[in-house]
């Protein structure tokens, strides 16, 4: 889920340099020296391991518990001991959400039901690596029904949820992960999920390339017998495609990033709603009437857009590519340049996966009380090293808002620090997630099953018809009635009943 | 343009069965006897030659002069008599139309601009099959304004409109066109525009492949100087895929058909403004309130849904392809089958490209008064042959509208006897023709001047940069500005400052 | 329905200059010597009598037959000559208008299938004079079907639908009117429906005055029979209250023009949708990406806004009245005066009931093809006066829409010679005329029913209860279903559970 | 501030049955025993004293200091103790909360600068009962700045932010409130305010109406000396009502509750943003796609259902007033009686001033996960009393979300218990509160500077020149440019140049 620290697909797409600059960096990862403190460990991990959802941090306390989980002798119900949890005794709070997650996440549980007859992971030894929620815990619970063995590293310090790693670590799941890991933390609890006596992973379910990384890294053997790597993040996907290029790929690989599916959900529909959700959480402003400029105009700016428009505010838009200019102009919008319009907005988002597009220059000439944020990549777009100035004064008023104050007492409202504030602020609907979690699931599937040579070793899509089905499977939630063709039909439209049904460039 | 009597891009994209038996029917075009009457003639063309503009047809008088064209002897004021139009007298009233239209073609006036000090197409000799109207004259005057020769014909017998071709013969243009021909006078003009002394056309702009046919049958030792086809619709373009598949393209062709400006502007934002315009022209009725169901939601359906939705009207969708039926239910319809509202609806819109979509089954349950129209491919998709039995009286109540009465009184209003509503009922706005006749001098540009090899024997889609060139030169109309990327985020992105700016699978 | 000539309830509400001026212009009226032409006459009598319906127009062709109907001989199938119109033998074609009509207002078809048992109009000798239209045809002989003899004349020299005067003539209203009358036409028209032997009128239904003026002036005596006067245009309601205030007034009278569904529909929802239709069948243009400004935030202003917002267009918003300029800022429209905007914006669209909104300095600082309609008060909104000046040059392109082109080339698209572009250039539904002529109805039927003494010698609005009653008869076009409160309910809230729901002051 | 807990203005207007009840209620408030429990005595008082802010709730922590303020010694940095708050020392960090919400107030800030020279209030004594927040802070310092002496007490027991009384005792302010007061706390903190030595009052600004019942029961000869009332809520202007029609009223009071500009701020703009951060906020859920029934569609309604629309879910309306009923027809909703929908919608939101609008029979067909919550008036819309039976499990799964869960699984997602959601669960913005006070001060300034006789012993409307001049105030936030009239225009018009500018039935 690395998608949500980046909102990804708003503008760049060849191979761009800070991707290869941050891949470097991940390879020299474990020559660091360890325990040190964990600010700065935040800082050498990947920027997708250290942010987390704040409504998962809601849930869990920081409990005052100072034992470290690896330090403490802690037993499930069933006796069994192989987990590493914060507190198994939260394990009750845990399957709470657990079940309330499987309410919204309609197409795994069908899955489930399909999968009572055949097992189509019967066999599969999956070992997985991902942010630890009450989502992914229906993910993993799925993919034991469907027959699968399966052990569970977190993919981030700070996201697991303590509670719902310990449900599943009560219902007899090896969970290596809690809330808070120091950098040693998360590489011993990977390699306890790998390194294990009498068990050896065919599968791996990845999110970032982190465990990818480990595996190739210490136990590069293992790759005889993996069928299939599924890799959900942006960052992930780039290192396998790296990998490729060089001939170091030695099994198949599963994009599920790029998938339509995901793709609307993840950025236009999600950015929709969540860009109010963001900016009303931290400053309670009121969206009427409010001059707004978003920087981009992509899938995640048309969903800021959209939103924003249909609330009141005035909207102004700027982009480098003509025909995405062209389509905000088409949907309403006033193309600028930022600094037409700097001096007079009320807030600035940016959405466009780029650096430094909000400079210091702009932040000077802004008017009193503008809010600054960024829905786009990481935290490069606004130049927020430029305000660490000591002239300026930094205010925190709330949490994720800064007031910064030029000497003339004009302040910005600077919100999340320029990081990601619908990672930071708001929260992302389990639905969403549901059908990123379907996919990985249906990508898992597919590797696992697919005769011998279907796949080479080599980065795949995951293909059409598995996302057409993975849309079929969410629609049950809206009563969605799907028509389905006749015969005649789709002998005149050259097309089989069931899919696929568009060429693979049709742009939806 | 043959782009207007389909709405394409709503579903199909396999071979359709459709476009197979319709290219071999236009095989046996030749074949077929002539001076028959009109009427038989209509139907034994394409579709694309005889549907017209429901504009041009209101400027172009059905004149009392029966004598053809053909027949007259016509001299325009430098003695020139290498044309045939209706009436050369008409030619200031022409010129009058061309020189609006120019208004509202910014980015072909821009390239006459930049056109002025080198002649990207001097030496070009063009010969061209479209439609003739004001917006085709813009562009035809552009191309020499760029340096070409050119000579025209028209690739459909009904919507030529007069006075433009008067005033295009009057400046010096060999113009073999006029509304209203028989399909024997359709071919002799087309032979008329390359069979000429001393002059062989080495540059083909194509619409619907009649053009194109007709040279591979009769002149086929002209390839050896053509340098390209330019082709811009959907059969045209399935044509020239199957001469390139059977290995007989000889020469490059370019399939302007599928560049994302044109796409989007065609079907999404052109069809949110047309289907309102089609159904008040006709019908006067308000739609505010109205219940209405959409079939299809592809570009075309997304656009009438929007539209509809804004005007306060109540619309449900119904889709075979998930995906596209996902994207319906989060943008607020609800997704159901034709049978589950057809009862209730006010309003029935198809937009699918399929066939037999609205039955007579369907056709008797709706209630009285019920609107009735198409805005997909042809007149296929409501199954109007099956109203056409005797319990059934049709009245014609306005042009373009039929109410079809049942024996126990009830009306349906049928617009345009299921033709596509927009082409019959409304119109299109130069603009958008501005991005297609803009798309159609560029790739005629890149084709002529491309170093030897660049293109093959093959069919190509418009470079990216090339379609973002075309959004560009239509930015100005929007007095829209766009942002420049600096040397270090252009860096950082790994892109070229001056584009493309996104990968080709990029989905806008 | 002078309402459509000014789309009202815009600004102004205090007697203003222009209507008293114009109130005793028209008092005038008969002073003037008849039997000149046409053209001036047109200027001397009401601008409501003389702005007529396009799509009226549409149906009826100028007939070369230059007989004055006055002249003529007519009978219809019944024998009977009292009425005066165009050609009886248009009668089956006028039939068939008013059955389409028929279908479309529903509220008056309940009303006669309500009525079918009691009579409530029985007694009732109505004489009216309204435009004549399939929609008022339907609400005459719904008042035949209630009870009510009908003697009915044109209130608007050009509006007539002659084959609809034939019709009723045919089916035995005596109904005097035509298209073209001359304003001694107009007169004696109205005359032969008042002074007729053995018949007396006890009813009046007016719009615009003229009928309430004429038998003021000839046949005062004839208010000792009058049980009421129903009007319904904003003049007419006007004239009334001077009446009333001084003292003159010797009946009660019926504003219909003030009650809240007509505002509602006839403003807001109706502009919303006719702005849209009035500019695309003038100009084809393209909304999406258009810059528009909107003089005015009224029902209308609010109504142009939202369509044009909704179709892409990026709209200002000029007020005088800061209430109505802070509901355009929450309503998402920058507020501007006009010198700000005008040499940006594509579009100026006048909705203020004010004069010389727009005046020749911001003609001339558009830019070129700008266009400029007006959507308020009659003509004054734009002083076109200003653009008849020698170094401009008019060129009328099309029918309703003029070229004023600058001594430099640039051309002004101006529409309707700045006259209300929706009574002009596009049409209203019939579902929104339905509307007015069931509160027609129903005051009638109030007025004439009412015991002795509830109403004086006064001007009276509608009872909100009629109002919610009007509303409710429309339902049932949207199959929409009201909920009732329960008992319980009625007596917590303190309401009558069948009504009036709300105070008089609500705002909806 | 009641305005908050009711949202007023959906659809009650007579005097309903439980407002009589309630008044009767509160009349009984002093007879009742003090010193009981918080809980019971939080239902003795009014509603609008016990509801509170989750925002201010959110800055207040519970502090563990357990002395009773009445107990304490404190003194502000001047030595002054006439005060009673919580804890004086917190008064810095209310400082920076009022300095926040200033700038959020741009209106009341210029009134301050206008009143530099000129003293408006020099002389008045206020006395004040109202919520306790940074925006009343602004409004006090306001009215000190104008020139006024001020005496305050909070309306309501827990609704006082600690640290902005700390602010306002730290300045000088004798303030008597802290959040958490018992009833006996609430009354002498009133009565602080109002029996001091060498002090009374000559204006009230009352929210409620139980500063102004206070005085009546213990000092009524204090209204000797009082110039005038205003009071915003609706419960404090029906008591008004009251008193005047019992001939009780011996001062001129202001009904500052029903200024157009509040009312269309509190409901319809307000609730448009509220609605969606208050469903997002508790349930995380997304919009997109949601079948949601809104019952009522006054302005409350009205906002919800845009806002709903605008995000993609699907909306249905109930509605008893057929007026409104239509209006939601024409904005593109279906109406339809709950019945109808209540088994397929995931959101069911009362917006009616009603009661039992949903009751156990809706709740017990409604399906799993269903949300129910309320927009409307207090908490009696839903029945959720009959929710509290046996069978039914209540969960609390976070702060104002309860699930109620039934024999066979069903949960309903049952929010802030049916009372208000936006009050419970969202924040307000400061600039509608911003509008509010403003109306307040004027409203007092217009009182106490009005001539003798401009206003009698009754309850009157702001005038609309004042509600005109608020909304004026109010512009610049929006950069908006008024336009004014020309002398031309004012005299075509008939209106001064200043407004007003609409009748008092104007609707907006």
């Amino acid at each position: 889920m690395e998608k949500w620290d980046s909102n990804e697909g708003t503008s760049a797409f060849h191979m761009p340099e800070w991707m290869i600059q941050f891949a470097d960096q991940k390879q020299e990862f474990n020559k660091r020296p360890t325990k040190i403190g964990r600010r700065s460990l935040s800082r050498s991990i990947s920027q997708s391991s250290t942010d987390s959802y704040s409504s998962a941090a809601s849930y869990t306390d920081s409990s005052d518990d100072e034992t470290s989980p690896r330090d403490k002798q802690q037993k499930n119900s069933k006796g069994s001991s192989d987990f590493c949890v914060k507190n198994i005794k939260q394990a009750e709070f845990g399957r709470r959400e657990i079940e309330i997650a499987e309410q919204e996440m309609p197409a795994l549980m069908a899955l489930r039901k399909r999968a009572q007859g055949e097992k189509p992971l019967a066999g599969a030894k999956i070992v997985g690596c991902t942010h630890i929620t009450a989502q992914t815990a229906v993910l993993m619970e799925t993919l034991g029904a469907l027959g699968a063995q399966c052990r569970w590293a977190a993919c981030n310090i700070y996201s697991t949820l303590n509670e719902v790693a310990a449900a599943l670590a009560e219902s007899g799941f090896p969970v290596f992960a809690w809330k808070g890991e120091s950098e040693d933390d998360f590489w011993w609890c990977i390699d306890r999920c790998v390194n294990v006596e009498g068990w050896q992973p065919n599968m791996i379910l990845d999110d970032g390339g982190d465990l990818t990384h480990w595996i190739y890294k210490k136990y590069p053997n293992m790759f005889k017998k993996i069928k299939g790597i599924v890799e959900e993040s942006v960052t992930g996907v780039h290192r396998l495609y790296q990998l490729s290029k060089a001939g170091k790929l030695c099994v198949p690989a599963m994009n599920v990033n790029d998938s339509v599916t995901k793709q609307k959900f993840d950025n236009l529909y999600c950015c929709r709603e969540s860009i109010l959700d963001g900016l009303k959480r931290t400053t309670d402003m009121m969206f009427g009437g409010k001059q707004v400029v978003v920087c981009g105009y992509g899938e995640v700016g048309k969903g800021c857009c959209a939103a924003l428009k249909a609330m009141g505010s005035i909207v102004y838009v700027t982009e480098i590519d003509p025909i995405c200019a062209l389509q905000a102009c088409m949907d309403g919008f006033r193309l600028v340049k930022l600094n037409e319009v700097i001096r007079q907005v009320d807030i600035v988002i940016t959405c466009t996966g780029n650096k430094n597009v909000v400079t210091r220059e702009h932040l000077d000439r802004m008017k009193n009380s503008c809010i600054v944020c960024n829905m786009g990549h990481s935290n490069t777009e606004i130049d927020v090293a430029s305000l660490r100035t000591p002239e300026l004064t930094w205010e925190r008023v709330r949490s994720q808002v800064d007031h910064v104050i030029w000497p003339d007492g004009k302040r910005i409202v600077l919100l999340a620090e320029g990081r990601l504030l619908n990672l930071s602020c708001s929260t992302v609907p389990t639905f969403v997630l549901s059908i990123t979690a379907t996919t990985q699931a249906l990508a898992l599937i597919e590797l696992y099953n697919a005769p011998e040579g279907r796949y080479k070793q080599d980065v795949y899509l995951l293909p059409k018809k598995m996302d057409e089905y993975v849309a079929s499977l969410h629609l049950p939630t809206f009563d969605a009635h799907l028509t389905e063709l006749t015969d005649e039909q789709a002998k005149y439209l050259g097309l089989n009943k069931n899919g696929p049904f568009k060429p693979n460039y049709y742009r939806y």
